[in-house]
């Protein structure tokens, strides 16, 4: 299957929040559904600092993009929020055209560094990370690190 | 020692970017020097998006925190960037008084969140977070994450 890969739009909030759920509910994470999303990503995507790309017409994968300012780049650095692909498509390349149009983007706009975290027992997404050039160790190190965080 | 924690102002400038380049120089992690980082935190810091909590005056600790939104958040999510506490003065309680000071300002600031990155092998960093309310794990699951990054 070839899915072409666009930037979304404000006018793309509802089919985001959708996959959105979607993502959430296969993983049995918590989410508070498509309406509050949508509302949320009409008000982020108008933003210069929150991007989507959509994969396929209609959209069978997604990336979700914030930008943040820091203090050891000149441009911004970029967090991977979420990536993800519809089940029954997985493994057909629509992950790695949407991380490259990411990368591709992301140079386009000055952006210094993109940044995700992986979770510790998920190989699969690791070497599919490492393929696209992301490493988990700064260079000339062995030293990965973990994501913390506390809820307020 | 007691160490009085404060914002820090556009002022702070070069105070803190003379500390974020001992951080660095400390730790062998390449720095730009103390010039280049003042001038990007005069920028910085001017914006509501990034932060710094300084301790001790003449300041020997402090934090950098940068906001990004989110979408499975209402309020923006707090980075802590940095946090460093001048060698002969650990173990005394600063960076507690730092770390505080941060969850408290996050917390009247309508922040939702707060996430750091640490070492695989710095137990003593990961120990002192966990005490700060932090983690490492979604509620009921044992799955980490690690951090992945690709610098463009």
């Amino acid at each position: 299957m070839s899915a072409a890969v666009r930037r979304a739009t404000v006018d793309d909030a509802d089919v985001l929040a959708g996959l959105l759920h979607d993502f959430n509910t296969e993983y049995d994470t918590p989410t508070p559904g498509v309406a509050v999303l949508a509302g949320r990503l009409r008000t982020l995507l108008a933003q210069p600092t929150t991007s989507a790309l959509l994969a396929g017409d209609p959209a069978v994968g997604f990336a979700l993009v914030t930008l943040r300012t820091n203090v050891w780049y000149d441009g911004p650095v970029a967090l991977l929020d979420e990536l993800y692909v519809r089940p029954h498509l997985r493994s057909q390349g629509i992950g790695a055209a949407i991380v490259e149009r990411l990368v591709a983007d992301a140079e386009a706009d000055g952006v210094s560094a993109i940044e995700i975290n992986v979770d510790e027992g998920d190989h699969d997404t690791q070497r599919f990370y490492a393929r696209h050039g992301f490493g988990w160790t700064e260079p000339g190190s062995d030293e990965r690190a973990f994501y913390f965080w506390r809820e307020l």
